[in-house]
């Protein structure tokens, strides 16, 4: 069948010219006689593609010596542990800024480790009493000055939510959930302490997910953490602790090289805007549709919004599958619809949507 | 450039077919619109996949409805601290059998999870003084007949050698880090609680753990677990709590169904008695070649064995690589040569190989 518009809030759409190369280069990575998936991650090929992967997402957040780049497994939902076990010390605090469900299970996890050390996660801000439909500005955020960290969730799929700005922490380091807007435009990464990111959005196949961690981050820790959940450790060993997933790695390596492709993380921002505002026009052109998040908060890549009734919701939805945009459906909590439109969604496909939108509204508006 | 024979000790060789299956529905899974990688793990087609891989393991391994069947990340490595955060708890001792590194690195992950809880993880047994040449016989062990599991590795890669029994326990739930020859042959699946495996030798691509959990292992944990290492939350979510590695579990469930189409365990064992013999045979027929694991204990995945000097061990692999044969290098920890034989290796490759070591000795001996 055709090649859907994949609105899928992830795992989502990637570059095709990434899924043909992929495929080309499926059953012998050329001139190594075996598959990618066959080849030992001690090889030297396996490492060159390891560090390639490595050196791209340096170059592509311009990120200096101090950080060290790491290909973990278990997805963002490991790293909520992972950070305070890692951060998060016996007498210490940490600051959480909830914005919606994820930031609110990463402040669960961060609960468990420091009731179990002695340590506190405190609730800098939330906007749940909005439904989160926003980010909180700079003068509602209740800062400690001593938090070991300020963590916040970058980019919200639920409500569509995103910070356009980097809060004042006066010096604390910022943490960061970026999963699902990591690469989609330039960071300030001087102001963070940890990045994270499940790859399944913008990075490549689900079952990767990249720390970003700035060496001051990194401490002795007591001996109850688990090995596999030491930064230091993978660190040290490049990635190569133990067997990586050597095939998401590969694929995360050549959707880097598409997006340096792409003019980086300034040539995809300017497309994001691009693709965003033709839905965001869109929603605002007529009182049928209704965005859920407020303005300034606006997320490029989960662009959330309702129609008049739950019915014509779902009629929408029904519909728009059936005319090849797949995956607009809201999250079960939020309700409505959801267009993910991270890097790898082509420009056309929002002009779909906005010409289906058009039409939807005249035979049910 | 020609498919190499590929000895790797995993990574390691997949079946040619499914690698031929698997480029051929890369871009598109056939009336889906969209490549696997790009499929929301929440989509009833990504469900077929995750529950036919699931109901091809419990097929294949005979597994009752006592069993969980899970798809995680992390690898084995990560397992060493899941095993022990789930099933030892304060007060409680636990069994380990010391045959080679991995259960050494399992035990010290035990201990950290024992002393943090006030629990014993004890040394049953270990063959490190005959360096590993060997596992246990029954009468070997030292069991307490209270321990809440006893904890071998099934198969060890690095020495080569392979349990061709299962410990009589009294009854203690056996848990086996079968990462090594998983699927290699039937199991007295009820004679274990726990079973664990990383893919990347006989079931997938890396980046994809099985856990095979009997229910009565899994019990109310302290708070201080991280939910991503609670085996319940996996297992009520069916291995869906998170975003898995969908790419693995789909190349997994094809790899499950060619294992079918070669008769299932009983098959595929055949096939590797088969395989295996000859390169023993091979390396029993003089004296240029010594093997390095008992009689009594020679794995079938591993073939480990010396040649006369450290010299002659360099030339052969090199001489071997560049004959086709790949990724004959002994691990660094234990030298000589290693020829690994997991259930997707030719027969045709073991064939090759010994006639590689004949030609070899004939022109070196």
């Amino acid at each position: 069948m055709p090649r859907l518009f994949n609105f899928s809030a992830g795992p989502a759409a990637m570059p095709l010219s990434v899924l043909e190369q992929v495929q080309q280069e499926l059953v012998e990575l050329p001139g190594q006689g075996m598959s990618v998936m066959e080849m030992s991650h001690r090889s030297k090929r396996f490492e060159e593609i390891n560090a390639s992967a490595e050196a791209r997402i340096r170059g592509l957040l311009g990120l200096g010596d101090e950080f060290d780049v790491l290909f973990l497994q278990g997805g963002a939902s490991l790293q909520f542990s992972t950070v305070p076990l890692n951060c998060l010390q016996a007498g210490e605090s940490a600051d959480y800024v909830l914005t919606d469900e994820w930031s609110t299970k990463a402040l669960k996890e961060a609960d468990r480790v420091a009731d179990d050390r002695g340590a506190c996660a405190r609730v800098a801000a939330t906007t749940k009493d909005e439904n989160f439909a926003r980010v909180p500005r700079q003068d509602e955020l209740d800062l400690d000055p001593k938090a070991q960290y300020v963590h916040i969730t970058g980019n919200n799929t639920l409500f569509g939510t995103e910070y356009f700005y980097e809060p004042d922490t006066g010096g604390v380091p910022l943490v960061s959930d970026a999963s699902s807007h990591i690469l989609s435009r330039p960071l300030t990464v001087n102001k963070y302490g940890l990045i994270y990111a499940g790859a399944q959005k913008n990075l490549g196949p689900a079952g990767v997910t990249l720390v970003i961690v700035r060496e001051d981050m990194l401490r002795a820790l007591p001996p109850a953490v688990p090995t596999m959940l030491d930064y230091k450790i993978h660190a040290k060993a490049k990635s190569l602790y133990n067997t990586p997933n050597s095939f998401g790695i590969w694929v995360l390596d050549l959707v880097c090289e598409w997006l340096e492709a792409q003019g980086g993380l300034a040539g995809i921002q300017t497309k994001n805007i691009e693709k965003s505002a033709l839905l965001y026009d869109a929603i605002d052109a007529t009182g049928f549709y209704r965005g859920h998040a407020g303005t300034e908060s606006r997320s490029r890549m989960n662009v959330t919004f309702r129609l008049p009734s739950e019915e014509l919701e779902e009629k929408f939805a029904a519909e728009a599958t059936a005319a090849g945009l797949d995956g607009l459906k809201g999250h079960r909590d939020v309700g409505g619809l959801r267009a993910s439109l991270y890097n790898a969604f082509p420009r056309e496909g929002a002009v779909a949507l906005t010409e289906f939108m058009a039409e939807f509204e005249r035979t049910n508006g």
